[in-house]
């Protein structure tokens, strides 16, 4: 492969989960990829720094690239977390071991790469949950408060709505619903109580694992399971609306809930609302590169 | 004062938040009381212990009996978190300093304490909520699961309701509330961002400091705080229903939400049901002073 080493870009995604990253050479080609675990600064500096060295290295290994140092590469990072300044300045102060290391919201970068253009919206929902939109210089982020107190209809949400409504099914004050057996085999538990212990004190990422429950008793039409599903849709809406007050606002739906979730949130706007939302065109990770590229530009110019 | 060592028992009452313990006689006249901080074993068992001998150093201390050792008390102690097995064994098998150490679940000794019998029931809403009931020799326990996932209308779930409307207002998907300013003045905050900053990782007995921000609130007719109430006091009918099946049953509203939330609960109950709920003969620790009372009875029977 004819690699030109200055022109290697490095795109990061990094969540509350996973941390995403690819290679990309000049042109524009995925040469290569890499997922590690979780990186957002928030649950620790040494993790989210370890998930995207470990996720580089895996990316570099998938494209035949070992032989590249990390001080060869430009790299765009965004990462879920940094909105708030405190840990933006954090992890901007990284000595990190790369040439470059331009980091932005992993919503900035979602959004860019969405649209291929700085100008749009995007909501999330994969472990957590937000949404954003960058307009004429405008940018606006709602939601994305975290777990348990934000992050509507995020998997971490719908998990805890599943543990929720099965705590109460069991002690009998709602009615059974298949999400009750369901939990209890995913979990290994027999009890209410076996539940309790097993959940307790566990963190988003847990419960984002729990979230298939609800999906897999809505499709069997448990009635428990698709009130839940409504609920968040609902907050999805209220996003939707506030994110497409323009009409030339395009938004797309990412994260790992979107293709589950993004029938259900169809169905519940309007025509006309229905008619702003569009496909990603790219991925996050690949909407770091652009932003990698867009600010070595900048700098450059 | 006339004090027959042989004669002392100790109560304990540990939960969330706080441990309560009350030193009486033989005449059942309390001579002195303690408060430390948390007893639940499911978040420390040195927690836990350390708590019961504060708060037992501290009543021995305001009954001027600072002379007592403690391998002189006959304890009962009701603890939370006791209701599972392995926190029972793990602090039934406690090498504790006292003569005795009678233990149970921190909810039978309130039932105790209520009643004067171990026929009765209550709902308990402080940090956390629950209910119970001792029917013919039937134990019900509902709820209590823990936050964030159960112990709903508790103060931890009160609390956590006011800084997901809170956000939710900041965000503009829902109307402004009387919360929102109360909730940044009393985390000294000035943004959603400085809110999410403050409560991230927190835990019940953080949660439970907020709860007054909805009753205030819903105080002054803030409509978003109302409906918190209401949805935590359907929940509490729910309980009091399941609990109040035999009409023999008289049930008592404890812990420190329950002068709040009892008009509230009247008021959703049917006049019927409303007759089977009565004000608490004694507290939680006096009852668990009856508990260690018929426990050694029983055994020197």
């Amino acid at each position: 492969m004819d690699v030109n080493n200055m022109d290697l870009f490095l795109g990061i995604d990094g969540g509350g989960s996973k941390c995403k990253a690819i290679i990309v050479n000049q042109a524009n080609e995925i040469l290569g990829s890499g997922i590690s675990g979780p990186a957002n600064p928030l649950h620790g500096f040494n993790q989210a720094t370890n998930s995207i060295i470990e996720s580089t290295q895996l990316a570099l290994k998938s494209a035949c690239l070992d032989h590249i140092s990390l001080s060869e590469l430009t790299v765009g990072a965004g990462l879920a977390g940094v909105n708030l300044p405190s840990l933006f300045d954090q992890m901007n102060n990284w000595t990190h071991p790369f040439k470059h290391f331009f980091l932005a919201h992993d919503l900035c970068i979602a959004n860019l790469g969405a649209h291929h253009s700085s100008q749009g919206a995007v909501i999330i929902t994969g472990t957590g949950s937000c949404g954003f939109s960058s307009v004429g210089g405008d940018e606006r982020l709602i939601g994305g408060h975290g777990f348990p107190q934000g992050d509507k209809a995020s998997g971490a949400w719908f998990g805890l709505q599943a543990c929720e409504q099965v705590l109460l099914s069991l002690d009998d004050l709602i009615p059974s619903s298949l999400m009750n057996k369901a939990l209890l085999a995913q979990l290994s538990c027999e009890s209410a109580t076996d539940i309790v212990t097993v959940i307790a004190g566990k963190n988003a990422t847990f419960y984002a694992q729990l979230a298939n429950i609800v999906f897999d008793a809505a499709e069997q039409d448990d009635p428990i399971a698709i009130n839940i599903i409504k609920d968040g849709v609902n907050y999805l809406a209220l996003l939707a609306e506030k994110l497409l007050m323009d009409p030339e606002v395009r938004l797309s739906i990412l994260g790992g809930l979107s293709t589950t979730l993004q029938p259900w949130l169809m169905a519940s706007l309007s025509p006309a609302l229905g008619q702003q939302i569009v496909q990603a065109r790219s991925s996050p990770e690949f909407g770091a590169v652009l932003f990698a590229r867009n600010t070595l530009a900048s700098l450059t110019r």
